[in-house]
C-alpha cells in the first residue's frame, strides 16, 4: 500500500545526513531561527544562519543546501538571498524556498515571483494558499496561513513544477510532492503541527537538510516530510498540547532511527 | 466577590476568539516573535509578523487588531509602526500598544511618545515603571523590568487613560486596568510569569486577539489579561521552573474552555 | 582533586548574583535572543537586548556587563557593538565577546579582529575553531560548529589572552579558562549541550552575569561555565532528548544554589 522503496530511502537518506553533517545555510525569517536551528540539529544537520551581504556568499559556498524563507521579509533580505542563491547556482548546491505568505501581500507574492524568476531553485515548499498564490491563481493567504486545501493546489503545483522545472511540495493534513510528472503524497503527520508556529519553515529546512545528501530532489523532499512527520506524530503521544508538543517534536526528530522508518514512513505514488 | 459578568465575558470572548481565528498583525520585538506567534496559535487567533514598508499598510487591512511592542526597537521599526498604526486607524481597526522599556532610555520614552502622539490608539499594556514614565513622572525601569509596584501607577494610569483616550493595563502581581473612569483589578496570574522573558509581550499580544472581538477596549483587555493568568496558574501547576513553565503555559492556553474560565476568573470592578 | 575553593567561589557569584540582579546588556544573534534572555533570567540577573544606535550608550551606562555575540552578523549591528562597547570601556563595564563563526568568513573573521582591537575585552568565549582563528592560525569552523578540540586550542588561547590582556575561554567536552598565567579547566557539562544550538551563546551570557558581581575575571568565566555545566548535568537526568532538554536547562539553572554548587562543582587548576 505504501511505498516500500521510498520508506527505505528515508531510512538511508537519515543515515547518510548524520554521517556527514551538511551545513545547511538558513535565510530565514526571525520568529523560526531557534525553531529551525534546532530542529536541524535534532535532524543530524549543522545549520549556519547568515544574512550579511559581507558574508552570504561565502558562506553558502560551505553549505549543502541553501534554505530560503520569506518569512518576516525586508528588501535587505531579499537582496542578500539572491546574492546567496545566485552563488549557489554556480555552484551546483541545491536550494529549497518557503514562499511564506505568498498571496497575502503584493510584496510577498512579488519576492516570490523574483526568487523563482531569478534562481533556479530544486524545491519549493509551501502550503496550498502560497502555491496557488505563486501559479498566478486568485488564491488568498491569511496572513501566514492557509485557506485552500491541498488537493485544490495539486493542478497549479504540476503546472508550476514544469514551468520552474522544480519540485513543488504542498503540505497539510496530507502532504503532495511533484516533479511535473511524478506526484507522491505523504500520509505521516499530526494536526498539532498546525498548532505550532514554524511547524511548515522547520519542513522546507528539513527538506534542505536531505537536498544536501540525496541528488533526487523529488525524493529527497518526500523523504524529509515523511520523516518530519513521523517524528509528528511520535511528539503527540508525548505532549499535553501545542507548548510540549514543540520540545516533543525536537526530541522526536532525535530519536529517529532506520528502524522507526522503514516500518512507519508512509508515502504513496 | 468577583465579577460573574466578566467571567462569562472572558468565556464568550474566547469562544468568539476560536469562532473567527482574527488575523493579528504584530510588529514586535526579536526577543519574543516565536513565543507571542505560539501564544496567540494557542489561544485561538492567526498571527502574523511584518514590519517591511512594502507590506505593513496592506497586511494591517487584512487584520482584526495590530500589536506594537517597542523591544529591540530601531528607528526603521518606529516608521513601519507608524505606517501600519495610520492605516489602522483610517480602517478602525484597533492598535494596542506596548511600551516595552519606556523610561529606560530617551529613545525608548520618545518613540513610546511619539506613537501615543501619532496614533489613536485603543490600549496600552506596560509594567507600572513603564506607564509611570509615560506619564511624565520621574520613573525609573531597569532596562525593561519595572522597579515600580501597579498601586504606585494607578494614579498616571487614570490620568494617561483620560489624556489620550485609551485603555491603560498596567501589569504585575495584580493587574490594573483603566478607561479612566472605570477601574478592574484582575487576581489572575502566577509569579513565575514573571522568570520568563516576553510573558508582559505575550499579554499585550493577546489582548490585541480579544480587541479582535471585542468593541470594548476596557473589557477586551481585562478578560484577555484574566484568561491569561488563568492559563499561567494552571502552567505553574504542570511546571519545575521557568523553563517547562514556558510549554505549560502555551499548553494552558491552548487547554481553557468556557468552564474553567466562567468558574476562576477573577476580576473586580 | 577539584578546586574546593573556587566551588565555594561560585556559589557565592550566583549568591550575590541573586542579591543585586544586575542589568546584563546583551547585543546578540537573532538565533538565541529568547533562550538568552531566559537564562540569565533563571540564573538571576536581568537580561536586555538593545542594538539601536540612539541608545545602546544609554542603556549600557546601566549595566553590569556588555554581552557581544556576533552571530547573524550585520554591518549595523557591528557598529552598534563598537559604540556600545566604548562605552563601556568608558565606565569600566566588563565586556564579553563571543566570536561566533570566526573563521567560517573573512567577515566574521575580520568582526572579531576589530572588536579585539578597538575594545578593551574583559573574556572572549568560543568553541576551539574559533579561537584558533582568532590567533591567526589556519583553523577550520563549519558554520558556527568547532571541527578542533579544546587541547589542540591551548596554546593559542594562552597566547590570546597574554597579546589582548583578556581571560579566554574554550568550552567543549572540557571547557579551559586561562588569563595567559593561569590555566582552569572545567569538568562540569554535558554532552546534550551540543545538540541545542545557543549553549555556547549562552555560555557567553552567563559570564556575563558574574562579571558583573566578581571582580576576577578569570574565576569569573570558570565559575559561571562551571555553574552552567552543572545545570547541563541536572537537565540531562531530566530530559529525553535536546527539545526537552531546552526547558530542563532553564529550570535547572533556576534551581540551582549553594548546596549544589559547593558539593558538585569540578574546576581544577
Amino acid at each position: 500500500m505504501f511505498n516500500d522503496v521510498l520508506a527505505h530511502k528515508t531510512a538511508a537518506n537519515l543515515t547518510e545526513l548524520r554521517n556527514k553533517k551538511p551545513l545547511i545555510h538558513n535565510i530565514t525569517n526571525f520568529v523560526v531561527m531557534n525553531f529551525t536551528a534546532n530542529a536541524l540539529l535534532a535532524f543530524g544537520a549543522s545549520p549556519v544562519m547568515a544574512h550579511a551581504p559581507e558574508e552570504v556568499e561565502e558562506m553558502v559556498s560551505f553549505a549543502g543546501a541553501l534554505v530560503l524563507n520569506m518569512g518576516t521579509l525586508t528588501e535587505p533580505w531579499v537582496e542578500a538571498m539572491l546574492m546567496a542563491g545566485k552563488k549557489a547556482n554556480e555552484l551546483g548546491i541545491p536550494i529549497v524556498l518557503d514562499p511564506v505568505g505568498a498571496g497575502a501581500t503584493v510584496f510577498r507574492t512579488a519576492t516570490a515571483m523574483k526568487l523563482t524568476e531569478s534562481l533556479s531553485i530544486s524545491v519549493i515548499r509551501g502550503n496550498a494558499s502560497e502555491v496557488l498564490s505563486l501559479a498566478g491563481e486568485d488564491s488568498q493567504t491569511k496572513g501566514v496561513d492557509a485557506v485552500h486545501g491541498v488537493d485544490e493546489a495539486e493542478g497549479a503545483a504540476i503546472a508550476l513544477s514544469q514551468e520552474l522545472g522544480a519540485t513543488l511540495a504542498i503540505t497539510g493534513a496530507v502532504d503532495l510532492v511533484t516533479d511535473g510528472n511524478r506526484v507522491l503524497r505523504i500520509f505521516n503527520g499530526h494536526e498539532q503541527m498546525g498548532n505550532v508556529t514554524g511547524t511548515g519553515c522547520v519542513a522546507t529546512a528539513l527538506t534542505g537538510a536531505f537536498l544536501a545528501v540525496d541528488g533526487d530532489s523529488l525524493e529527497a523532499t518526500a523523504t524529509s516530510l515523511a520523516a518530519y512527520g513521523l517524528a509528528g506524530e511520535e511528539a503527540a503521544v508525548d505532549s499535553k498540547g501545542p507548548g510540549s508538543f514543540h520540545p516533543a517534536l525536537l526530541d522526536a526528530l532525535y530519536h529517529l532511527d532506520s528502524d522507526k522508518l522503514i516500518n512507519k514512513i508512509k508515502i504513496k505514488d
